[in-house]
């Protein structure tokens, strides 16, 4: 493993434990200023740092409690410049607006080397959709 | 623009070509045997070529005659050996399955050098979900 796929490995690390630990600050230190980002709810993308963090919080705020999130058949592609990486995660805890307290969502993040370090500048998070029904679809196992 | 990012927008360019014209084989060219895909529909993922093949081919038939795909708001970010997109499609057409006749959806590629081109390791297309009815959700406008 090289040095630039070590720092993204641990970037995407450093992503989920804050995530899970509620951490909006440390999230945010991982995503650049003219980030674009596509999650699993409306509007289509959310663009810059105030957006993201609102969502970010918004998301925190759904779960009575703790989140956790299991990353499974994780790939990561790093060049000397630009790396991204996907990844299934196992999104769970007790929500409050009725989505299910576990769901498999589908996860790509992009990165752009920055000084010695990397930053998010893309993220695309989403669930399938059932095209007869146009509803979400939920797995039983990913 | 660099050779790199010149590369990458042409194949972004000829991506787009080959889905409208439902040219499989030349769609097919831009992708690597190790594919993991991630798409609007079910399931999770797609892996390697035979599986995103027929789901290309599944696509192509839902529509009575031509489909149309507009790029909007593409971003381009190369490195030397990966490379990454995003941008929104505006997908339109006669479509057989009730879907809309005109959609956008969210569209991330990430792709890896080979040899003197690129190809498309993995591909993320998505709808946001509405979290209250888990309805997929339709901008007017992105």
């Amino acid at each position: 493993m090289n040095s630039s796929e070590f720092q993204v490995r641990a970037l995407l690390e450093s992503r989920v434990d804050a995530s899970q630990a509620k951490d909006v600050d440390r999230l945010m230190s991982h995503y650049s200023s003219d980030i674009v980002y596509y999650d699993v709810v409306p509007p289509m993308r959310y663009t810059g740092h105030e957006q993201v963090r609102r969502n970010f919080v918004r998301w925190f705020g759904e779960y009575n409690g703790p989140l956790s999130l299991e990353t499974h058949d994780l790939t990561v592609m790093t060049g000397s410049d630009a790396a991204f990486a996907h990844m299934l995660h196992l999104d769970s805890g007790t929500r409050k607006n009725g989505l299910r307290s576990a769901m498999w969502v589908r996860s790509t993040v992009c990165l752009r080397r920055s000084g010695s370090s990397w930053l998010i500048t893309h993220e695309h998070i989403s669930l399938p959709i059932n095209p007869e029904t146009l509803q979400a679809w939920f797995p039983t196992d990913r």
